[in-house]
């Protein structure tokens, strides 16, 4: 029995079903563009075999066990690990069951979707995921992991995956890029410029980060002007491994153009730890600026994400720590808050600042009258909780009449589920066409236009917002 | 003519339509559970004939009464009472007669909806209310309610409620609850602890409220150990009443923390009057925390629904006093609101806290992303302007790709239009099912787990997160 | 082959669709009314040709260029004058032929919609816009300019317009609408009364603007009395032209009603150019309830619309100044900053204040039970950016169920696009036929009511909401 309908996300419609059919159709073969994720480069350095399906589905993704926990589930009957080293579940078969008897709570989500996806498209199973199915699904899987056909590389090629992007911070060595380059496998693995650790005076340790900032670039990052050399020297170094682009996740999108000697000067107070929340939310902002202007010189990409209440439960946090399922969503500011970069930089044409959020009021209100106007700005897709038919439906609804197509950068999977990868990419294709057809079926759009449009929006909007 | 169709919500497509019907056929005969609401309990314990149509349907609705006044009607020609007592329209027919004439106004609304459906199934109408028509359908209204089939108990038992919550206040001595109980009638009616106040600093005579609720707790409510105890007693008593939940209606979600020290404190200043506007808002937020503490040792649900501007209209608040049509909703924030709540008792597994909102901007970006992760959480349903189909839709596309079915409450119908209820749970009923054969038809869902879920909102989740 | 599909924005589901078609031609034909627009009443007083295809749908229409600068052209390429009366492209062939070439960015946008129906139903081209027909089409739109048929009159008599409104300064002498009532020329074009320059105390001149304005009226404006009553003489000028409203653009939609000596110091301050950011904002929102308080006199409609950041790049708006498509919405509250207005004025029934937002959050949290309660408000058809088939589905689906359809004001156009007329009013009927038809077909409203309510949004609502 197949887990997964062949028509799903389609309109019911039988015309716009056609519709949409024949649009996806065209633009499923192509290959999967992920300028935006958080996998693991050791997996493709190493390309060893994933050790278990628990450890694959449940233990690192909060999405999973956080759903698990909002009904009464603890993260240690899960094998989340403890801060303290504590005793958790250590038999990935028992949190399997647990996620196995629990799976009805998934229903009408885009977890069950890709989940069901995997298991059947990834992994060949047919019976659907339940207490009773438990073990056979877990011994399937489990059998698969062993085999050659399944290990990092294998299905990074399986998946027609053309380039991967991961993340990583500004103090990484990025020796598995290295392994991945020498090791003479083909598979294009490239790395991102995320520099939280040292941009953030909030960020724990901030000031040793800087300092090993720059013993590492070999610059005294003591002084501001050596500090935005650092930068410099760091953004290349990234660049040789690959990257096409930064990566900025702030609680607000706070942006600052101060003069370079009160920038000198914050960023002093930032290295003495004395600067109040404000001050601390100016200076960020004050780098995203300096950031946008690097990119003008370097071609990197910049991306905003702000709008996250991170590490929400204390409780959780200080026994689980970050990235717990407990990051959520506020009202996000986007007006006021970018006008100083983008007085500063805004109407360069060469440069790509891509924007995401997590407050859809802002999309048509904000956003995408932003995006309409400036050329440099491009519409992220909707992620996180938005990474979902709803929320590209709407997020589509919502920015196209004000925007158009062509000032959003495409589809990016934001993920660290390898396997959830061609499930995720297939959501969007489908969701998108979905919408496609819907305009098409009202006369917004002609027939052709739409498949030319299908295809950008799975292949060339995101190669173009991010130089790949 | 028949006043309502009976396919009506129902998505117009054929083959989604079959599907939504046959989800609902699966759960329209399920009894009505109504854990939240503003019946007036006396109605059932004196068991007496409802006055007359304008009695029933136009007077103390302010769902109804606000549409006429918007559009040039006065509340004395609809025989609102005034503060002062003096001359409104007492005339029932005049005022039906009214109301009649304007029914045009509430074309596409769920008042429409609902009192069509009323005047067709309770009263067995079958023609449009118009000026033409006022006096017909006024006297058949009238004749049907001398019937002993109309009496509030008849009615009770032919809407198959089999439990239905209404809400008093802490001072009250329910003395109706117990006429109902004493009588022996069978009907299940329950109340609600609602604290406003003697929990409120700027509710009227909060002092001598506070005193009064001393008075009958036999505690000495002048200092904040015996107004905790106090509370604990009209808990108590309100459980032994039937009461599983605790309701508070405060203007914005916050809730705090303080030191047991801090919060006796803040006590006094409020005895005194002497709070500010954010310490009485404190004080609310202090109780909101206080109330969940006390829910972990009663096991009564505790129901936070923040958000509206009450008595927007100071002229009509002065002339006419609360609840006539004037609460104005207004943005509310929930993620820093409710941290110190949550820090405090969110991962208790044994309590329940349902949210409810008039901001359905906070559905998908802050709702969701609570419930999907505490366990104490769940979502209260759409309410206010909100509880009607695209309230229901908006709600469910909003919430279940993020926190999914079992985080939400059920259905409420927190009316005080006792006529209303069987159509109130029938529009949930039917809303609910077009989504989910939306769902199923897209490929989100599989139908057999959709008609599970069907019951499951219907039924079971309501059972769940009230404890009845 | 036709440009547009004769049944666009109709749903596709065939029961729907032949009922949106069957209500969409009983209003298909009914004149335009058009209360609220900014078309240049140069235009009808002296019937000149329209100049060339460029001047007519590219440079002076912001929503067209601005798409363009969002992906890389400059202003001065597309001919859009410079402050500094410097160098731009002043060849319309050059500028039509980018916009062409470009053409494709509009796809899936209100804009291409009506330039697409504009090219057909006014102009009779065949074929699409794009760099290879781009001089074709040119030809083909210069040439019909040149035709008596295609002169301002002419196009305005075959639009059937019965009624268009313009919208000029306080300080404006009116004499294009002199022009065209002294030519005998039959046409309804009326004037709106706008008096930023004089009410705004952050307006560019302010100071002297109410110098000039005592000068128009013969009022000493440097009192508070003088300058109330030049208001109401100028008001009662206006209504000599025609106007039935006024019209005011502010940031925010606070209101005050502060003592008449308050207000009077107030003034001063303002007059001096020496209030603070909020005091300026206190003095709009005074003078928007003493516009009201006019408006009980004379019977114009109060039209507030707040909520857009102009000038958003300080970049744009030194080079090419206002109105160059960076006016980018922000959020906008309603219930509190109203308040003092609907205190002092709002349950009069006399009075017509029309309500517009940028912000679609507000549509059902905050507008919709205003206006549903507020005898004097009138809610505003969706407009800027939301002046769309998706702008006006979200306006109705938020909107309907809490204040119903007879809150609502009608379409208006805004525009300053006079070929776009036409196409403008079809979209709100078919969108508006659209959401009928589907609330026809799920049992919300029966079939004849939904006739009388799309001949009332077409025609009745905009009629009574201005009297006109």
């Amino acid at each position: 029995m197949p887990l997964t309908d062949p028509d799903r996300l389609f309109p019911v419609e039988p015309a716009l079903r056609g519709l949409a059919r024949e649009l996806y159709d065209g633009v499923a073969g192509l290959p999967i563009i992920s300028p935006h994720g958080h996998c693991d480069p050791r997996w493709f350095a190493e390309n060893a075999r994933f050790p278990n399906p628990a450890e694959l589905f449940v233990v690192p993704d909060h999405y999973v066990f956080r759903m698990l926990v909002s009904q009464g589930l603890t993260l240690e009957e899960l094998g989340v690990p403890r801060v303290d080293g504590g005793p958790v579940e250590t038999d990935p078969r028992a949190i399997w069951r647990r996620f196995a008897a629990h799976y009805h709570l998934f229903r009408g989500t885009p977890s069950a979707m890709w989940l069901d996806h995997s298991f059947e498209h990834v992994f060949g199973l047919d019976q659907i995921l339940s207490a009773q199915t438990a073990d056979a699904c877990y011994d399937h899987i489990d059998a698969c992991l062993a085999q050659p056909d399944f290990t990092p590389r294998a299905l990074f090629e399986r998946f027609n995956i053309e380039v991967l992007a991961t993340t990583e911070g500004a103090l990484d060595d990025l020796k598995w890029h290295r392994m991945i380059r020498e090791s003479g496998w083909t598979g294009r693995v490239v790395t991102t410029y995320r520099p939280d650790a040292v941009v953030d005076p909030e960020f724990e340790g901030f000031a040793a980060n800087v300092e090993a900032f720059g013993a590492l670039s070999g610059e005294d990052t003591a002084t501001w002007e050596g500090y935005l050399t650092a930068h410099r020297i760091r953004r290349l170094f990234f660049k040789q491994h690959g990257a096409t682009a930064s990566d900025h996740g702030h609680a607000t999108a706070r942006t600052e153009n101060l003069s370079q000697a009160d920038a000198a000067a914050l960023f002093q107070k930032a290295l003495k730890g004395a600067c109040t929340p404000d001050e601390a939310d100016a200076f960020r902002g004050q780098m995203l600026t300096e950031m946008a202007r690097m990119s003008l010189e370097d071609g990197l990409t910049l991306q905003i994400h702000p709008g996250s209440r991170r590490n929400h439960s204390a409780d959780v946090f200080a026994r689980f720590g970050r990235d717990k399922g407990f990051d959520i969503p506020g009202r996000t500011d986007y007006v006021s808050a970018l006008k100083p970069l983008l007085d500063a930089v805004g109407m360069e044409r060469e440069l790509r600042v891509v924007l995401f959020t997590l407050d859809e009021t802002a999309y048509g209100r904000e956003l995408a009258p932003l995006a309409g106007a400036y050329p440099c700005l491009r519409l992220g897709p909707p992620w996180w909780f938005f990474d979902s038919y709803e929320g590209i439906r709407k997020f589509r609804e919502a920015t196209t009449e004000t925007c158009g197509f062509y000032n959003t950068a495409g589809f990016n999977d934001d993920t660290r589920a390898f396997c959830s990868i061609p499930a995720r990419h297939d959501v969007a294709r489908r969701s998108d066409c979905a919408y496609l057809a819907q305009l098409v079926g009202t006369g917004r759009l002609r027939e052709a236009d739409a498949h030319a449009v299908a295809y950008d929006l799975t292949y060339s909007l995101a190669k173009e917002a991010y130089g790949l």
